[in-house]
């Protein structure tokens, strides 16, 4: 796989951007996007030509981030078009399709633009590129109407956001879903401090937002993840955002492992407990929590960190990637185009 | 610091040791310890023979778990007493005393002792050995007592056992507390597995427990800390049992951060949630959680893993040590002496 290190362009510099930087974007005849295993050390764009390097890029969690996989099954079905025989050309979709198994917008994306495939390859890039845009456009609406309903929520005071996993532009396509809040406020000067959770095992909070925290100039303090309840339970956050993976027709809500806990420590200090995720994350085929796969990402992510040994050597490990909130602990949804509230009066 | 090598000797062979390891002891004129921040790699006892290095050793986790402290504090006197010129004795006593906030037991360790003073050094070294000794039976006793508690709040099934941190012997001379419990019942063949949390951030659990539990023979399965609530939600748990670091009068119970989490998943599940540790543990004189002061740590330990930066550079973090889970929330505290049960009939 080709890497092309940025490291000189403009966007790593301390002047603005001109544009936002797009973590997932189809150029020419190919998908780039940003490897987010090799940040916050280094920012390299990685050229994806081949449908095999799309699945290795999904499966490894190059591209992660339930609407950014949206995308890049989008494109990655305009990519199958384009380098697959027609005989193969289903199975090629399929495995995309399947790269991972709890959010629900790869397969989303795969299917809603693999149905333009009659119409040709043309008709299958535009249609990819509409739900590239469609998910900037959402991640905009989500910012403005998250802190709106986070406003209305806490008062006047400056507010002391929690939030875990990555949910920013790297998880998207532009500035996020959960994370997108938290920007939108510290652009209304109305942020506190943003307070990640690392997010073990891959430390995506640590190693991500605490990244697109910088970039935006939003202070911030970060936390082990089991300290969120504490942290909650003695006052010291406003409200808690996470984003989601799969949102089931009752409002139970997937997403990255430990969002469960901080829900249970959310409401038992009062605390508001918000999910943010574009429309296409309600799965309405979905009753309930219950009927969400958990993928169990295997023992070597927590068995060792950066390749060195962190347990005993031939530790067995457990390690489910999402978990279950129940739709009774979340205050609130905010998708793209609404809110709905879930807390009982 | 003088580090011995102890990789040869027999208690590091696959051959039953002929007596248990020790984590902390007096031999001939100087304290020997574990340096536990270097397990599970190397196993390497550190000679301590002045204050300052028993001050280091406390503050740099070589020696932790609260039993372990006490028992630290009390061998530090008699240290004290044989290095330190009188003028200064009260000050080097206070300064072990004060090496970490938390712990009930180290200054109670150091108090006990220390009373002895007027009596000479051979009465200070007998107390402190009285209380290794005390501590000794104390573990084999709370590992009875919980494992009969277990028995008799899991039935008759195998038990599967959520715990957190280091609550080994490890944490205290021999066999532990919690950790203890984990033992007797692998030892009475009514242990399925253990689920140790890794306990970021330094991961007592993953480098310490799954050691011990290694040692023990025991099965286990390692989670991420913010897995524990889930994998309470999924039933994969019939117990959680923790040490704890200071239980107030209320029954309040400060441990490693972590504990609560799990706390507020046991509850909600409605898995037994049991404190097991040593009658010295107890404070009557802190009226409840809220008294208890909790140790910020900095944000050293969260933002680097193993010298590698884990986080964007230059981030802050929020690092508190402990947090106290409220007695609500407990169903039974564990002791040396007695069981007392804190759950609502």
């Amino acid at each position: 796989m080709g890497n092309l290190r940025l490291a000189s362009l403009s966007f790593m510099s301390d002047e603005a951007p001109s544009r936002p930087l797009r973590t997932i974007d189809w150029t020419h005849d190919h998908i780039e996007l940003i490897d987010q295993t090799l940040l916050p050390d280094q920012l390299t764009m990685v050229t994806v030509s081949k449908v095999d390097q799309l699945v290795d890029a999904i499966s490894r969690l190059a591209v992660r981030g339930a609407p950014a996989l949206g995308v890049a099954g989008g494109f990655g079905v305009a990519l199958a078009l384009m380098t697959v025989e027609p005989a193969h050309l289903d199975s090629a979709i399929k495995t995309i399709r399947h790269a991972r198994p709890t959010a629900v917008n790869l397969a989303r994306g795969v299917d809603r633009v693999a149905a333009f495939i009659p119409q040709g390859f043309d008709a299958v890039l535009a249609e990819a590129t509409r739900l590239r845009d469609e998910e900037i456009v959402a991640s905009t609406n989500m910012g403005e109407r998250g802190a709106d309903l986070v406003e209305e929520l806490v008062g006047d005071a400056r507010v002391r956001a929690m939030t875990i996993c990555n949910t920013g532009g790297l998880a998207t396509v532009e500035r996020g879903t959960a994370l997108a809040v938290v920007q939108t406020l510290h652009e209304r000067s109305r942020l506190a401090e943003a307070l990640p959770v690392e997010t073990r095992p891959l430390l995506q909070g640590a190693r991500l937002t605490t990244w697109e925290l910088q970039r935006m100039g939003a202070p911030y303090r970060l936390l082990v993840d089991s300290a969120g309840p504490s942290v909650l339970a003695r006052g010291l956050a406003d409200v808690v955002l996470i984003g989601a993976d799969r949102i089931a027709a009752n409002g139970d809500t997937a997403n990255k492992i430990g969002s469960y806990s901080l829900a249970l420590g959310a409401a038992r200090a009062g605390v508001p407990f918000i999910v943010v995720a574009p429309e296409t994350t309600m799965d309405v085929d979905t009753a309930s929590g219950a009927d969400i796969e958990i993928e169990d990402r295997g023992p070597g992510e927590i068995v060792a960190f950066h390749g060195q040994p962190s347990a005993a050597a031939g530790s067995n490990a457990l390690n489910p990637a999402f978990d279950v909130t129940p739709a009774d602990l979340i205050t609130a949804i905010v998708t793209d185009k609404r809110v709905i509230r879930l807390d009982k009066p």
